[in-house]
């Protein structure tokens, strides 16, 4: 059956695997320290534009989340994110579990307004019994959001200024990044990331790797004993060429951009397949994920031929699904979807 | 330049390779729900000749020691591990990190002895002050042993019977357990080990995996909601396929015991070359680690041709060396390092 | 000057000092185990109406929210609370310090609504990725809530009933527990309370004590190793008769609800007071605690007569503030207040 | 019965509860910012000789260990204590249920040896794989020790200057800091302390409190947001003028000091009465806990008469036991005592 379930339903870029392939006998220290690792901390910082930008790599999106978050904060400090945020919902507590509090703002199509970041920290510290709260050391946030929105240059910037002057981190999860670069609407670039952003991370996994994510400390700031930090919480690997090789060929010849425009592209065809068929969607997507509102009915019988993702109850008789494009699919996919919508 | 560093210095067996490259367009459901990792529990199940025993997989020894340890052990218990012990030195406190101390006995040759274990559970009970110290929950084994070294089955099953008598889980730490299984010198099985532990894991990293290790309760015992308990701890891999692809290949046509059979022999061979040229070992060792005794101006000389571990000072002039076969290793290497030393 | 900034701005009811220097030079055992820690407990049992009823002590209220719900708790499972309950907003992130999720709804003058907790339960198992989000294993609600109101017992029975259902433990913090049960208008009753929660705190250091909390574990389910568990966390004391004679004290003669019923008629003198001076209030409080709308200018020139809490803005030119009443409340405070109002 | 089982087993120095009781009716600010507090931490910092030190209040000396030790290492760093260790052996685990590992040095008398804690933490540095190992970030001595024992000054000075150039924090467990200080066979003062440890405290509970104790942060060391930690520990007491009342009044006309030489010398004369009954010491103690080898038979008639405690075996037929003295001691518990001998 096809499936635009998720952007993670098939392997890695065919690619990767023969790189990995090419490579396999290749002997090698371990633990990160071996020659793609160090190449592919170079092809990103080139990529970020920024020789103060420190490239380390870890295995998945929660992990990343959870060590970044754990490693910036102070103890007396957690983090505020977006009430959809990712961290808030579907990490299964990970936050909470290295002792951090996430604290919410309202989300708007998944995005936080630097408004209500504002206004909330700035109550925050003209509340007299503010020692007895959570202090806010961190911003979290998705970019695209977990609905698949982009913030603009202008909100990321008044965002990295807020933080800036109340001595708060910003952080941005990618764990889609390179569709939200591909975006056709987009004006932020991974140079204007990597000088708002405190540290973020730009995802594999969901962007063509079998795992992995790299995270960018942009200004040096890689925490202290990193590799000591990483192994305590069981997430180093001993064969860290897994990782080093995997970047090493996405950020040759622009693969990582090639693929993520692929499926941008085939999002926007995706989107004229729905428009055709007189679907409306739940919120104007710039990226790979498209959420369409269907009806109950016409949703359970399509769930017969094609695989898609359930997001919430629309109203009574109307449900918002989710369909994800990826550097996989095809366009075979695409005319089978037409056919059976 | 050749190495004997570790057993973890190349890419994946080629086989896991093909594997992993055959199946990556096929559309599987993450998180480790795909066909792979249900064929790889089958057949691994089978493989320890009881249906009592549930398989789960993460991603290296560390985060297994971790989250099985904290997963098994109530909130006033501790572990018991010998002084050498991976968990008591090389994971940079990671049990520690979960809210749990490790508690040591002496190692004889990195085997915990069951005698020692007895007198120190008992003592513990029968001290007046027992409710204001860390509980002993749990026996951590290492098999082979950070020496290279087997427990006897005889000694399991003491280690067994004292553990129940005293209700504490035992653990066995597997990082290198083909080796074990595969040695010349063992009586130990798998069905002994799934008979006599409560749960164990079977290496997959250093035994020819790109990364992975399958862990195995044996008793029906999974901890509830395993997956977001592993979610919560940043170890849940969103295309679980790569661990499942990976043992489902080691687990067919007894390739994981082919390749650690392999690997022993070596060892056999590289002990004889050593022997020929008159080296003494450190302790003798039935597995893939091998530990030799060098001068220190030789070793000088030597680490310019070949690479290999540096263990401890044996005394003032002369110190103690780890050579690691593997998988990959072949009748050429066997040859040059007869040729250097 | 005459402080009615919180109930606990005095020392103890003398009746404790009287007794903590009868009983000084008592040889006793430590730990919570001398003969006044056993006698109270027994008064207390004897106060809840039931044999199922464990009671222990502990210093101070965020202590004891933090012990109980993490103890009560699996590894998967976060706390429900109100946006304004203590465990949210003022315990410095504690509950998530032991690793666990506050989970927050709306809150109805320091309420939870138990139709909209039975809404959020059902939604959360009827979602597909349950299993990626943190479990709702318990409902924390505040009795008299933060802002001194009470929950009808129809409330608690609906409250108990839906946790009942949903296998979650239903946990009162009853901090200022006595003031709640002197209430003129409730109809709640200690025995109400130990059969309907699952644990709860009598709360000590707010009515009348120096220091201590009683939690009652009402259904003989004090978590194995209790006093281990506490120790490892900090909270066991050495001279554990400190909390044995305060709560013997306070539970002979009924002194415990006297001294709530002072503090209560004394809370409605004030608020006869502050109704006659023309004053509104913010929400109707039954307790020892009301909350009062102030113009700003006329909140500065009282703050230089008389000490009180400040809540929070009401709108551009008024404040709410708190004023608390307590054992040690007296006529003369009163006639102060209305002389300076 | 006469009880020398330990130096809590009375209430408070009648000066205290007297303080308490008088200052019982003033209102007072909470969390520690009343003016006993204050007043308490100058008389304390003028005791240690420095402007440097800040001093803070806690409840008991586990709670005081854990917060201490975990505040002041880095995530990646453990503590180094003797194998008796109160923090290895009696606290449950609380310092690892803050993530962080004890590593132990064998102990004598109770005590660290320089030297051996020099080749400790050399060794550790110059291991190839020290990053994957816990970082030596901190000594733990407790002074007096578990045994009695005191350090000499020229043994502070030398582990003060180890910890310095390896860059480690020197921490002083002072539970029962004024016998040490008391002590007629000491040449280490309290400024001598001050000088040269990073951190210490000085025991109240044991110490003639009902409960606390004084940390003095040496070098303007305290955290940063002290409050906040401590209540999201659940340590932050509301009516915090317990504490300040207490060790006001302890450092208060030398109190704290009379007190101690009072148990002290109580302690000598218990020795002598031993000495002339014909028992011997397990080792030689020259503070308020004595430490007797006993006969299994002898000690079984002589506990239905006397109260002490029992630490370890000796042989298959005599005991170690512990006999302790404290403030209240009295004339006549030592004819007592002579007479049951």
């Amino acid at each position: 059956m096809i499936s635009f379930e998720s952007d993670y339903t098939t392997g890695a870029h065919p690619e990767i695997l023969r790189k990995l392939t090419e490579t396999n006998m290749e002997m090698m220290s371990g633990y990160g320290s071996d020659r793609y690792c160090i190449s592919a901390r170079e092809k990103i910082r080139a990529a970020c534009g920024s020789q103060e930008a420190d490239v380390q790599f870890l295995t998945g999106g929660t992990q990343t989340n959870a060590l970044v978050i754990s490693m910036m904060l102070k103890d007396y400090e957690g983090v505020i994110a977006a009430q959809t945020g990712h961290i808030n919902v579907h990490e299964a507590g990970a936050i909470e579990n290295t002792g951090h509090k996430v604290m919410t703002l309202p989300q708007h199509n998944g995005r936080i307004d630097p408004e209500e970041l504002e206004t909330y920290v700035r109550d925050y510290y003209q509340d007299e019994t503010y020692e007895h709260m959570v202090f806010p050391g961190m911003v979290y946030i998705s970019h695209p959001t977990e609905y698949g929105t982009l913030y603009r240059r202008a909100e990321l910037e008044k965002l990295s200024e807020i933080c800036s002057r109340y001595n708060m981190k910003l952080y941005m999860d990618g764990a889609r990044l390179g569709y939200g670069l591909a975006s056709l609407q987009t004006d932020v670039t991974l140079q204007d990331i990597t000088r708002l952003c405190d540290v973020f991370y730009i995802g594999g996994t969901k962007v063509g790797a079998l795992c992995g994510e790299a995270v960018v400390f942009t200004r040096n700031n890689t925490p202290d004993h990193f590799l000591n930090l990483i192994k305590r919480r069981g997430a180093l690997l001993a064969k860290g060429r897994l990782l080093g090789v995997q970047f090493d060929t996405l950020f040759t010849d622009d693969l990582y951009f090639k693929i993520s425009r692929h499926a941008v592209d085939k999002a926007e065809e995706l989107k004229q397949i729905f428009r055709d068929k007189g679907y409306e969607f739940f919120l104007e997507s710039p990226t790979n994920q498209q959420f369409v509102i269907i009806g109950n009915n016409k949703m359970e019988k399509l769930k017969e031929k094609v695989a898609f993702g359930f997001w919430e109850k629309y109203d009574g008789e109307h449900t918002v699904v989710r369909f994800a494009t990826s550097w996989s699919t095809t366009d075979q996919d695409m005319e089978y979807l037409r056919s059976v919508l």
